[in-house]
């Protein structure tokens, strides 16, 4: 069929170098998926012809396995890398390794013979800075060096780390995941997943982790493995070539970033399903499925710490003590250095803050058992009693208690002042860690309270029926647990991944249900003022264009109220199918930047029969003028099927256009409501849409005219949506 | 804006009458969602005016969570029944509970104090029926006896569950999730989830388990709280109403369902996401995380056996020894009598078959401990050797290990076999737990073979560098639970909601990474075989108009040649605007059985304005001659939005329709590729969709035109698709 032939023509993208998208716009997912297609079927039919091509097609078949097995190890081998750096690095402000200085604190005391079991982290071989300069260990004048070394440490990783990133990848800076999250959707940001950033990122994680500031690693770490799977997209032109399967690998990448972070595979998985992607298709469920398992294969196999439940908390960092509210927002650098300054300063004198947030949350969540030696369990023994390690009652508090409380209630609030300030400086910085931090010291505090109260009020109504005294009623660490969840939950709206995370994360595979009634709670508190996770705000501030799949447009207006041109404006500008110029259209994209125009069968009856990019178009009448003889200003360009007749001999040449007209443009009626239209942009992945009534063409909706649409609906600035 | 009244006009259902779809047709998604935001449109306006309405408007906005507690509740106190009644039941079979007959063997012997702990199923109260009857326990008269009232007890039961499903509810059959699948997807069977079928299922499935099948009561647990999802939805006209809403609510049932049916809940969840749902937008993830949630915490509280991970099996049948040939579909009764037969006869003698399939999959994950007196656990043991319990090394397998593999490999045959032919008969079964245990046998004996070569070649290159010998190096339990998960993969497709299930059921989270490895290969072997799974097979067995988001539309047709009327056929059927009679109109609804017609400006122009229901038209044509005065059958009916100008006075009054006319119908032109024509009726869930060209109307595409034309490419016969 003759249509047939000249739609294929189109697609096969005869102008090899025309850059299919611009950076800062959107995608179109029905043209690449069917881009994709075609590819498919060429690919199919050659198969047919000769082994070779056979083994090719297998090749590419299998192609998508291949890179989700490369991105999982290259992933979990950063990631891997990364703990150990931030290990050696975090050590390092406290002091050195006399057996080999590349060795952590724990790796030197490790492989130390003279160390005993119960004093693990006390060795010879490790010294600290003031110890090793001075030889004294103890002391004020030590202490001071200490201090004023770790504090030097922590300003100089800072300042490589923010150096770094503004010099050679402004994009490595934050969580990235609100980024990822708009690129998943269909948004360009070249660079953005470049090697440039991989690298950078790398490297500037570990120093900004090292330096103690309050933030966690995770989402930089799927930032780092949408990144590998970047990467390997482009030794494969199957991803290469077509946005929309290159998303799909990133989709994949992104649960194995997750399943790295935190040694859960499944949470991985979910939470790229659930926060995440934007097109998540079953096939892409299994390849997430089997990168995120490939990664969590390699990090054990890199990792030493993996295998023990208590150091899944991979991330390292400090906490301050006091309140800031200087505003250094605009000066990028000295912002870090100063924050650093003040965390650093504050973090080392306090025993909660000093230690690492992964320590402390797994003090938190830990009960007490007869060996614990935490001021946490500092706890009156009853003399006469001797039972099982595992099953104490619950037990009056010591002071040790008491004075542990009023600390961890002072850290909760700086902590949570401290983490707002963090989080948007321009160095990699996650939030999941500080998030659960700030959520398990509150947890553990109301626990306690609780476990007091009933252990002192065990005839209140309240504990009379499940709490005998003497028994174990109250365990604070599921207190922490449920708190820490809670408050992620919070932050990010996440449910189902949350909760599985959260069991993967400790091994609580018990204590669903306390979790999961905290993930939903927390979800209806945290909905109630505001719908949005901090991901989407961050969407929202910078303007991209996310198409919400969560918000739900419930407004009366139709297609025609949103469709531009407005009564108001110029009419839409259209070519005709044979009767419009050469010069014509070359003034047309002169004067205007819109990505594309209709072709309709003449200006009297405005028929719809096309859309033509103006990507396309522009190199067209470029590789005509230049290549085609006779093609001039003049020249009509035709869009039909049949070959144009032309009337007489002195007539210039025409130019024949059809194999880059779209016959298959998206249309709706003037009548459709809006409702309707988001839904369609929103399942389908459009870039525009065309009205229409009875047939005749009345205007065009893009992707942006719905976002600002939406955004004006909501009361919100339309101007705010600032890409197409 | 008049437009917008007249399409709001249409969207308010001026016939209250019209019940929307016919049994056994698809809904329109697009029209559900639409109506959807319509009424909360109208309530949110309703809400300003009044306390009441406020009132009544935030109930709305909450009835969904409240249906999913009362979907939770009742799903879970449903299963805790059937659970209990199965137990005793099963236990009926063997024998009595003297202090009181609706114990169970279990419950019996708990509550009596003559019991020790070693011996809990020996106790003075329980008797088994030949003791009772004859008052001998021992010798082959009684073995005789017990063996014949077992036999009797299971034809009783399996007669009583055929018998109860012809006569009352022939729906309740089978496992139901590919009816399920199919229904979520847009399809109306009516009476499928109706409060008979859910009575009839729940007393049926009781009786088959209990009868000893070798069947599961996971998918009709599915089943059964898709039918409470159901009940619940009628008392909420936003979901009795809304055939589009209603399937959101059945999307979080099912996940209520497999929840109890494993004691899964995330695992619930994931199955339904992963397998059951077509539609399922972020909230109804986590409505369902709650019904499962709160279905889960019900069913803990009333099943006593809920806390043991053992006994997180719950299903109990038996299966038998030998091979079954005979074709008996024809006579259901027969055939489900005479399987029991089969069943219950080789079931009794063999220590393994006679158990539940629940204790042997509990026993074939266990790892032989120092207590264990099972058959399988009669290793040599060294007597040289004391250790902790948890910990002894591998053994030689002793004589009770050998004649335990004979006759696990024997039983691993026949349960495939019987399995095959259980599962198709007309009572309630599910397939889960017979897979698993299909699997748990096949990989306990691999587990074994791996263990005794390892322990008797601990020098071969494969098990060198890991295994020294006295050390725990294999451990066959673990091979059993890769194996079920690998069985069970293969059979479902599931990946992720397979592994969760999976460890949700055992506890086992530290055995992610080979179950994970297990689920995909399991899926990469079994895909080789076909792309199908279990369900979708029976879908296409039963011609379920059923768009699989799977399958990948890859061929490179156009609308226009799937698109009716095709070349040799009639001209399409359409109303034009304004000059169509009534007595024409009626004319088309009698001769044809369109579900719609397109209505366009004139036959000569061609040109599409709208599109109306065959069953509004039909109303609106039979109320206008009943009500209206003035309309005959030479009346002309008009679609137009002007008031029609009447030419002569004598002319018959007018009849307007407008306000039934679709004014926003779905267009695709011509030349649109089918690849996104399937994509735009999957995503989008459309019924027909018209085709034009400049936008002149050509054709309609329907739903069973896309599943036809997916059929006749994948070379099977078109003819299978039945239903619209």
């Amino acid at each position: 069929m003759n249509g047939t032939g000249n739609l294929m023509d189109f697609l096969d993208e005869p102008f090899p170098d025309v850059s299919t998208y611009e950076d800062f716009h959107t995608i179109d997912w029905l043209r690449e998926k069917s881009r994709d297609t075609d590819r498919h079927r060429k690919i199919t039919t050659k198969s047919k012809e000769s082994y070779w091509e056979l083994i090719k097609s297998l090749l590419d078949a299998w192609s998508g396995w291949v890179v989700m097995l490369l991105i999982g190890m290259l992933t979990g081998t950063l990631a891997g890398v990364i703990d150990l750096a931030v290990d050696w690095m975090t050590d390092l402000k406290e002091g050195v390794c006399l057996s080999a200085f590349y060795y952590s604190h724990e790796q030197c005391c490790w492989t130390s013979n003279e160390t005993t079991f119960d004093d693990r982290d006390k060795c010879p071989q490790w010294q600290k800075w003031a110890e090793l300069m001075t030889g004294h260990s103890e002391g004020a004048g030590a202490y001071v060096l200490n201090y004023f070394l770790y504090v030097l440490w922590a300003l100089l990783f800072s300042f490589l780390a923010v150096s770094l990133v503004r010099v050679f990848a402004p994009y490595a800076c934050g969580s990235g995941i609100p980024e990822i999250k708009t690129i998943l959707s269909g948004f360009i940001i070249r660079g953005y997943l470049g090697k440039w950033t991989l690298l950078i990122k790398t490297v500037t994680l570990v120093l900004a982790v090292s330096s103690g500031l309050s933030l966690g690693k995770e989402g930089p770490l799927v930032h780092v493995a949408c990144c590998c799977g970047n990467l390997f997209c482009s030794l494969f032109s199957k991803y290469s070539k077509n946005e929309g399967k290159r998303r799909e690998v990133l989709s994949a990448a992104a649960a194995a970033g997750v399943s790295v972070a935190f040694g859960a595979p499944i949470g991985g998985v979910l939470f790229s399903l659930e926060e995440v992607s934007y097109y998540f298709p079953l096939k892409t469920l299994w390849r997430s499925f089997f990168a995120a398992l490939v990664a969590a294969f390699t990090l054990r196999a890199i990792n030493p710490f993996g295998n023990s439940r208590l150091v899944l908390f991979y991330v390292e960092y400090h906490t301050p003590w006091r309140r800031k509210t200087t505003l250094l927002g605009k000066y990028p650098v000295l912002e870090v250095i100063v924050i650093t300054g003040i965390t650093a300063v504050l973090a080392f004198p306090n025993p909660y803050t000093r230690r690492s947030t992964s320590e402390l949350i797994s003090e938190l969540f830990n009960d007490c058992g007869a060996l614990e030696s935490s001021q946490l369990c500092d706890y009156v023994n009853n003399p006469n009693m001797s039972r099982p390690v595992d099953d104490i009652p619950d037990r009056p508090a010591g002071p040790g208690v008491y004075s542990a409380l009023w600390q961890l209630a002072l850290a909760l609030i700086f902590k949570i002042v401290i983490t707002i300030f963090t989080f948007g400086m321009k160095i990699p910085s996650g939030l999941f860690i500080p998030s659960m931090a700030v959520g398990a010291i509150a947890g553990r505090i109301v626990g306690i309270a609780v476990e007091q109260m009933a252990y002192h009020h065990h005839d209140w109504i309240i504990f009379k029926n499940w709490c005998r005294p003497g028994a174990d009623c109250v365990t604070p660490g599921l207190y922490a647990m449920v708190g820490a969840a809670a408050c992620l939950g919070g932050v990010t709206r996440m449910t189902v991944s949350l909760v599985v995370i959260m069991f993967e994360l400790t091994g609580g595979l018990e204590y669903i249900v306390p979790l999961m009634a905290a993930a939903v709670t927390s979800k209806w508190v945290a909905d109630a003022f505001g719908k949005e996770g901090i991901y989407e705000s961050h969407i929202q501030l910078n303007g991209y264009p996310y198409l919400d799949v969560r918000d739900e447009f419930t407004h009366r207006t139709l297609a025609t109220d949103v469709m531009r041109p407005r009564r108001s404006e110029p009419p839409l500008a259209v070519l005709t199918q044979d009767s419009t110029t050469v010069e014509d259209v070359e003034t047309l994209i002169k004067d205007t930047d819109y990505n594309g125009f209709p072709v309709v069968v003449s200006r009297e009856s405005e028929r719809l029969i096309g859309f033509v990019q103006r990507r396309e178009l522009t190199v067209a009448i470029k590789t005509a003028r230049q290549k085609q003889d006779g093609v001039v200003s003049s020249s009509v360009v035709y869009f039909t099927e049949d070959n144009p007749q032309v009337a007489e001999a002195c007539d210039p040449q025409p130019l024949k256009l059809r194999r880059i007209l779209n016959l298959s443009p998206f249309t709706v009626t003037d009548h459709t409501p809006m409702e309707t239209v988001v839904d369609i942009f929103r399942k389908l992945g459009l870039r525009q849409c065309l009205v229409t009534r009875s047939g005749r063409l009345l205007g065009i909706i893009t992707k942006k005219d719905v976002l600002r649409h939406m955004a004006q609906m909501m009361n919100q600035d339309p101007e705010s949506i600032m890409f197409n």
